[in-house]
């Protein structure tokens, strides 16, 4: 039996800062929120859970969960190219305490008013810290990206840097020097959603960075029937990173098996590489080659001096959770 | 930290049995579901969290577990008077147990096939047992119920019987005899789906009674800024409620404050009765008048010989949460 004036008190609290869009004929308050979907478009349909202790450390920052328990449903949105329209939020607290759930929505709302997301729908309930948010986004009829769509000899994109968040939680977890802009970029992580929405009819396949490089992209070449070379050499790196973690096997490691980038992988025929980098260069954001995709199945790593890298370069190492 | 082979074989087993329909275009397996809304249609979209402990009892039956996880969120959707279309599923569970996750799947797709709806994404997630659905929904353009829209003089209507679950939960919980019927509505509620549909364009506004009679009123009194006045005589009543709570005022509480129904509870002109007697009788479902709409808020309750029943009837006894 739950405390029903302090669930209705804080959906209040949600309600009165949750954001609007014209598209919401009807929003929190109901049974269910209706919505308008433009003609010409299919909805993209998306969700994930974050459980504390799972998906980010215990103690993070309220707003920081906030954050991140958004932008990880968006970055699903942008690995399907879709512009993000809707979300719902259902949030199970171990207590209603206003102040974190004022601390939480700061976060998200963060987010939400950077991409003009509107939160639609919510649920509160008691029980172990938990946030499952579903996100809705808008693509063109035809135009989302796929996992299926990876041809051979398709260039293998990444966007960004890899590996930050990665070095971040260890770094955390080891408890002694930290440095700030990883650990942010395990706790801030940026939605690739522009990068997503340029990539319209440039790009054959695409996934976001979740669970890591390699497993990532081992989804795609299942889906697409195909297989990949990779060369670790050309792994985007931040200056932070290298600087953190000396070693390359143990960078590339990170790199590999991390998780929590958030960036997006995709593939694309080489004609297309020109256009890209132009597209991306207009969000700002670099990508870099990173290898191409082989007919023959597998994944293959390449050190800069061309001998294989083992593909048990140790235990995935990240907050992230298996999702469909 | 989570350990993916397990995840990702959960998600394997959801994904196996996933139903789908013709306007799926992309189902479970990639970023994000692509779906596609018919012209003319809005999406209705509703979302519910159930927490063991909180929202059934411990040691439900898993079977049971998934179809009312499911059966809370259509009825959302049939308050609204929509079609239920797809759903995703986030699953919190505290080991990967694939026995447990194939009896949730029979509950769960029993329902879903009843409604044709389509299982089109999913996450686990280890963690205490928890339940989270999205559910979306199709409704013509303006012809969705809302809450808003109950005018002074209205008749106030209610589907099928009230008490039973809340019957069912108070005899579980004293632990003497129990009704396996009472149990049954408690465990395994019917979302109205169709007479949400029938009511389509003769209801003035609808809700669906999952926290208790009078308190889901109110929010439709709210927001319509009106007030109500219920006949306790005329509550419907199963005769095996009757035969296991004889006192009238004891049926009273349970079916006032007692949750857990999932009938629908819907306003509608005088004029329309008839109309909506001959609409719900296609769908095989009583409904019954309890009271009418007033210009004057606040809701009262009047006993059989005229005298006001005290509108502190007593706690409210249900395993529901208040969600928006």
């Amino acid at each position: 039996m739950t405390s029903a004036g302090a669930e209705f008190e804080l959906i209040e609290r949600i309600r009165a800062r949750a954001p609007g869009r014209a598209d919401v004929i009807l929003g929190i308050g109901d049974d269910a929120a209706l919505l308008q979907v433009p003609a010409g478009h299919e909805l993209v349909l998306s969700t994930d859970t974050l459980v504390a202790g799972v998906h980010f450390p215990d103690g993070s920052a309220a707003a920081d969960i906030g954050w991140k328990a958004l932008a990880v449903n968006l970055s699903d949105l942008a690995a399907m190219a879709a512009t993000p329209a809707w979300v719902t939020l259902a949030l199970t607290l171990p207590e209603a305490d206003a102040d974190w759930l004022d601390a939480f929505l700061d976060g998200f709302c963060e987010l939400a008013d950077e991409h003009a997301v509107a939160l639609v729908g919510g649920d509160t309930t008691r029980g172990p810290l938990s946030i499952t948010i579903a996100a809705h986004g808008l693509v063109p009829a035809g135009q989302a990206l796929r996992r299926d769509g990876a041809g051979a000899n398709d260039d293998i994109w990444v966007t960004g840097t890899l590996g930050d968040a990665a070095g971040g939680l260890r770094q955390w977890r080891a408890g002694g020097i930290q440095s700030a802009k990883l650990r942010h970029r395990l706790d801030r992580p940026t939605p690739r959603v522009a990068a997503g929405v340029a990539l319209r009819g440039l790009a054959s396949a695409a996934i976001d960075l979740s669970d890591g490089l390699a497993g990532d992209l081992a989804h795609v070449l299942r889906r697409s029937g195909v297989g990949a070379e990779l060369e670790l050499g050309r792994l985007p790196t931040s200056r932070t990173l290298a600087e953190h973690f000396a070693d390359e096997a143990e960078r590339w490691r990170l790199q590999l098996g991390g998780g929590d980038d958030y960036e997006l992988c995709f593939s694309a025929p080489p004609a297309n590489a020109l256009a890209i980098e132009q597209a991306l260069a207009a969000c700002e954001l670099p990508a870099t080659v990173i290898g191409r995709i082989t007919a023959e199945p597998g994944l293959r790593l390449l050190a800069p001096d061309g001998t294989p890298f083992p593909a048990d370069f140790g235990s995935f190492e990240h907050f992230g959770a298996g999702h469909a």
